[in-house]
């Protein structure tokens, strides 16, 4: 559509003329996330505070133009890619952490806030924030908010939702809303605070976060534990779980994810070697010992070739960095990546292994495993060369038989990437008419007049 | 209204006759909760499938009459209460653990099903259902989900909506929905599942729950801590949170809660005595010794009277059930009560305190406070006789006076209790205008017709 000049100029009164841009080649930087589709915005707007966001919102509603919140664009289902154009409000600049509340265990944060940044500074108090996308050094914690994002740690400690305990947020209509509560405990009417948390932005602009805080854990200690099957790997998963430990990480990297990282690596991967668990442990550190010594054990009675345990933080962290990486290194294989965070029951994992082997075979495309394995969610990547029709084409009928396989063993298509638009014509096979129905009502009755992030979730 | 003729006997067709009734004397027994207030329904039906509870919600819808789930009745906030009449839906018939799946940590239950049958029955596999509200003996599942239960475990391991993972429910319409997942992670569409819990049978009848379990702790270690001042024992509470340990359970019985339960306590209580701390651990063998001693240092340093540890599981669970018998046993001090189960931050209990004795003072009556200190959530019970019109006035005003506080020290009117109906005239005060309408909104998207429970959290 493009904006008039009145309703730009408005717009540069309410957040200054160097907060605000049209300029074709800055709105491409806006145009995209990790999923690499592009749809250029008709403007981008940054603005700094709550009040600005407000004053956006109702100008939105009053001249019914677009607006899509923003953070740092590293989604991986396109939730902020503005697909009808309009603007796209990015709220990096609303980066305070307002608050670290020591003694009743709470941070409040504004939504452009880099979750690593959280991490840093809770951690240095002593207090701790789990949830630890591997995007997490850039990402922002009101994208986080938006995707309810997971990662690793969410095997012992949940994910984004277990830790929001309230929001302050803007309506579509300009109101400011808040949501939840600042205490341990709270019911008072709907759960909006967990609504809004994974609506992606279509719902409203989140514009403070008051997250829980745990305490640090003691002692952490990271394992990589080496296989010559994916098989094995998984049945030790599974097994792992069963014991009365729970490791705050499971992770999971396939024979072609390792060779991908492999000189990255602090340490010459086993001879014969097609498997990796990472595996995290955190606590009391006798316990953490004890456990260690366990899982040591169970890995070697599932054949495990090697147990690396790391001798210190470096050692883990250089682990990390290689696992964290996997993302975009991967376009060493292919230009394109068709990249699902599904999700099966723990002991369907050695059953998705068969599956994925088996989509590689009958696609002839290289499929790509790594992930969560701790909670059954697999990052199964689907590579293809976009520019080969041929190409795309498997590689959108090998995601039918990945998503197809995953609900007939009890999964879901998204474990924390969210729909976004990727997979809005995914979702009715998952959940079916009624509850998109539902979701579309509700939609309604926060924004009447579908201008804050159409197009995403459901059509 | 009465249900008329051909309505009745399409009821009667659906559940059986023996599994209806409009008698005046059965009625009377599902026409109160635990806050004793009574509103007659006019009939009462107990379906024994989710195929049953669509018809009757079909039905409702079709002839417009209102219905009203219920469980046990044990809720505080009158959320089961036919306040407009209509038909009780009991869900007691339902009452089977279909499923524990210890590979997975999940369990699939019906919503009739005794939440210490969860308890007990999940146990024997080595399994843990934390949540566990003081009526677990007698409250249902599907109750707990409507009012998001928490209970006193909640310090460490969090409330009801933290073990759902999905639900199947029916909507007023008869529609069969089944939301979330059956996976440790999910973000398909808005989280209809946390919408569901804690909106008090007003959105749709759960009819099947699949619940997060972990793995049952192996060691618990219960301890008795007496103080000779309310004031001491909150700032214990603040303190015992800072340490990196977090106990499962932190209680707390004021002066009149102790008294009122002396007789029931297989030790005597140490002269001077104001009040009891009863903090629970658990985890790791070891470890609970280790933190045990901790916090009973920290316990002396604050001034306890003196510090008792259990020595088996029958003394701990002697010292809960005197704690579980609280609620009742009030009523030797007046034959009513106001219990309100406020929640502020944790560090601000000692303000919490001093309100409360003021309120006591000011009020003239007795006001009772025990509850879950660990969390910041107390009890606070305030004692008058209904039949005395001035008593009652100064009950009301008292209520007034402790929510204007709990608000101002950035607390919540309802930590687990939920609106009903007898907190629907404060809750404005506390989420304000804007939202309820978005509550109200989402209501008539579920009950375009407002026949599910009506005239329960808002007007």
């Amino acid at each position: 559509m493009g904006f008039s000049g009145s309703i730009y100029r408005q717009l540069q009164q309410i957040s200054g003329k160097q907060n605000l841009t049209r300029e074709r080649e800055e709105c491409l930087c806006y145009a995209y996330d990790a999923t690499g589709t592009c749809f250029l915005p008709d403007a981008v707007i940054f603005p700094g505070s709550e009040k600005e966001v407000s004053l956006i919102l109702k100008l939105a509603s009053t001249e019914n133009f677009i607006v899509v919140p923003r953070g740092a664009g590293s989604g991986m289902t396109g939730g902020s890619v503005p697909v009808n154009g309009g603007l796209v409000l990015v709220t990096t600049r609303m980066n305070q952490i307002l608050d670290i509340d020591e003694n009743n265990f709470i941070a409040r944060v504004q939504p452009g806030v880099i979750v690593s940044d959280i991490h840093n500074r809770v951690e240095e108090k002593d207090l701790f924030y789990p949830p630890d996308p591997s995007s997490s050094s850039v990402c922002t914690i009101g994208g986080n908010i938006g995707e309810c994002a997971g990662g690793p740690r969410a095997v012992k400690y949940g994910v984004t939702r277990d830790y929001v305990l309230g929001l302050r947020a803007v309506l579509p209509s300009g109101k400011v809303i808040q949501t939840g509560v600042r205490t341990a405990k709270g019911v008072a009417g709907y759960d909006l605070t967990r609504l809004i948390v994974g609506s992606e932005g279509t719902l409203a602009v989140v514009t403070e976060i008051t997250l829980k805080l745990l305490p640090k854990p003691q002692t952490v200690k990271t394992m990589a534990v080496f296989f010559d099957s994916m098989q094995k790997a998984a049945e030790t998963v599974s097994h792992t779980m069963r014991q009365a430990v729970v490791p705050r990480c499971i992770e999971y990297l396939d024979d072609a994810s390792l060779h991908l990282v492999e000189s990255s690596l602090s340490f010459a991967l086993p001879e014969g070697v097609k498997a990796l668990l990472i595996i995290e442990l955190d606590g009391d550190g006798d316990k953490v010992e004890k456990d260690a010594k366990n899982i040591q054990n169970l890995c070697f009675s599932h054949d495990a070739l090697e147990v690396m345990i790391a001798k210190d933080q470096a050692e883990a962290q250089k682990l990390w960095n290689a696992r964290k990486a996997l993302s975009p290194v991967m376009y060493k294989i292919a230009t394109n990546k068709m990249n699902e965070d599904i999700v099966v029951p723990i002991d369907k994992i050695p059953d998705m292994v068969r599956v994925t082997q088996e989509i590689q075979k009958t696609s002839g495309l290289k499929v790509v495993s790594f992930g969560h394995a701790g909670d059954g969610n697999i990052h199964c990547n689907i590579m293809y060369h976009k520019a080969d029709k041929d190409e795309f084409e498997r590689a959108e009928k090998a995601v039918d038989d990945l998503f197809a396989a995953t609900l007939k063993l009890g999964g879901t298509i998204t474990g924390e990437h969210g729909v976004g638009m990727t997979k809005v014509k995914y979702l009715p096979q998952e959940i079916g008419g009624t509850q998109i129905e539902l979701m579309k009502g509700i939609k309604r009755v926060f924004d009447p007049q579908n201008i804050l992030n159409p197009g995403k979730i459901f059509h």
